[in-house]
């Protein structure tokens, strides 16, 4: 397996052009491919450009639609609902973040929740986005029932997603940033290890009968087997925490847990204005006091550091600034491939910006 | 060690008569009584009556200051910062609660944080009573520096407390309450194992120096070891939300997480009203929907069914309203004695109180 390695750059042209081939706008197709780009640099692969072809496959099946506009249906100083017009998921999210960040400021906390929102990417990434304007981020993420993979803790049948819940804190440096699904593995990392010939970690999985599985050819079967919460015999935490994505991003939107909603992702999140507390300025230095507090603590046996949540994201996002983002030879000849089925040639790329 | 048995309203009279002796207004001791009551009548006795002595050792000692004004110090329609001067943490939580379900009442959200708390108690139970007036509730609670045995993950020195977050929702029926530590244990958990010569599971605690404890003994030390968030492997999980409870119970309201504050609890509770979003009879209509779908879930080999977060606490409760409360000889004798610190002779009880 081949790898090339291109600048953030670059990636974000070629991203660019491909959504608006899609018939995106401008700007939302420069949105799409800079969310996607971000998520590469920080190292979160899976939800990176590899992302190209899928996004572009949805629209062309109809399943999202470019340029949809994405509209208040109900609101009120505090809150709101937002439509998304399955318009793309980080156009319909970033705007979702305007939204609770403008209600936030002004009121001192917000609730904004979706509709028919397709994928919106990297969840930690909209809970950053709050952060960097001053304001603490609590976001989750559910999907639809078509993404049930994940069994209730002491269950055999899924009932969940993957379920990711995120916060956000601003610091005086960059903010800390949790993002974490609820669940003890994703299905794209099954499918990874099964591609590397690897098991499954004890603990993850079950087969179809509710058996304890690690071997990723049992797991897909058929039948198809599920995803445990995670947390192991506290497996009932993890699964508590589900649910309460599945409530936020799912029923206060008003969307049944039973169906196969067309949507994709349910996103809700809530910002709140520390200036309504100890005030912005308090609250950066006793972050900053946490952070160090936390930092300073020595390092168990096998350790050699403590880290705050977001802290290996953003170091990932120096490296790949500098030295570039690695994309397979397989991934890259369909993200060709799925350009030209919008019309769309891929630019070769120049010394200076492929690195 | 021979048991009583006792009636909840027994154990009430029995709390509000210590509390009223320790100085506290009569309803205010009749509160607190019912809360620890509660969590006695949910099983959870490790927040239950046995906390009677502690409560009234602390009033002893001026660290809880019976009838001490609850004065909200800072507020927007949204939030408020609530000093609750000390007074006993069920009195001010149960405030807070009232200020978080009005405010969210008429704004749809509010956030509303502590100052100056004592023990607050069982913390899901102020989410179940937001819940109980149909909003939706999340809930969390740190602890002053003193607390500090849980590490970081990969760290060997303690840097949080076990900040238990919880989460409640309305349905038809009994709500939806999950109230769980972000820690592996407590350590009220590992001196009852060390008192029943039982070890500490694998994976939940370490020795002074970081390596992996599981005898009591030596966790205690000295030098005493640390607990570990939980969810094992996937420990930077329960670590990241621990990390969210500190922000929300601390931080917010304005107290450093590396100072040995003189409060016990930090808490702190966003009340969001469905109303606002799809309307609370859809709210609730989709909530009866969700738990029948997650309990129609058939159950894994080595369980028999599958319970939504608070099941076992509520049957709990029917069987304690209808058996009674076990209550030891021991700590039955450490209640009686309390009470005459505090000039209050425990009234026997009654054949039909004390079943």
């Amino acid at each position: 397996m081949s790898v090339n390695v291109f600048s953030a750059g670059y990636l974000r042209e070629v991203g660019t052009r491909i959504f608006v081939g899609c018939g995106a706008p401008p700007d939302e197709a420069a949105l799409v491919a800079e969310e996607l780009v971000d998520a590469s640099l920080m190292g979160l692969d899976s939800h990176g450009v590899i992302r190209y072809i899928e996004y572009v496959m949805r629209v062309r099946e109809g399943k999202t639609r470019p340029g949809a506009p994405v509209r208040v249906v109900k609101e009120t100083p505090t809150t709101a609902i937002v439509d998304c017009g399955f318009n793309f998921g980080a156009v319909s999210a970033s705007r979702m973040v305007e939204i609770a960040c403008e209600k936030a400021a002004s009121q001192s906390i917000a609730c904004v929740v979706s509709r028919n929102s397709t994928h919106i990417g990297r969840l930690g990434g909209y809970a950053q986005k709050v952060a960097e304007r001053g304001l603490f981020c609590i976001a989750t993420c559910n999907s639809s029932k078509h993404g049930h993979w994940v069994v209730p803790f002491g269950g055999k049948e899924g009932r969940l997603a993957t379920n990711p819940m995120a916060f956000a804190a601003p610091t005086s440096g960059l903010p800390v940033v949790l993002d974490m699904s609820t669940s003890a593995i994703s299905e794209g990392k099954i499918r990874l290890l099964m591609a590397q010939g690897k098991e499954i970690p004890s603990g993850y999985c079950q087969d179809a009968e509710g058996n304890p599985c690690t071997d990723p050819e049992v797991w897909y079967g058929p039948p198809k087997g599920t995803i445990l919460p995670f947390g192991h015999e506290l497996g009932y935490k993890g699964y508590g925490l589900s649910l309460l994505v599945e409530i936020m991003g799912g029923i206060m939107a008003g969307e049944a847990s039973t169906e196969d909603g067309s949507y994709v992702n349910g996103f809700a999140l809530i910002a709140v204005d520390p200036e309504a507390f100890c005030g912005r300025e308090k609250f950066v230095e006793l972050m900053d006091n946490l952070c160090s507090y936390h930092r300073s603590c020595p390092p168990a046996p096998g350790f050699t550091e403590v880290v705050l949540p977001g802290t290996y994201d953003f170091r990932m996002r120096e490296k790949r600034l500098k030295e570039g983002i690695p994309v397979t030879d397989v991934t890259w000849k369909q993200i060709k491939e799925c350009a030209a089925t919008v019309g769309v040639t891929v630019p070769e790329p120049e010394e200076s910006l492929c690195l």
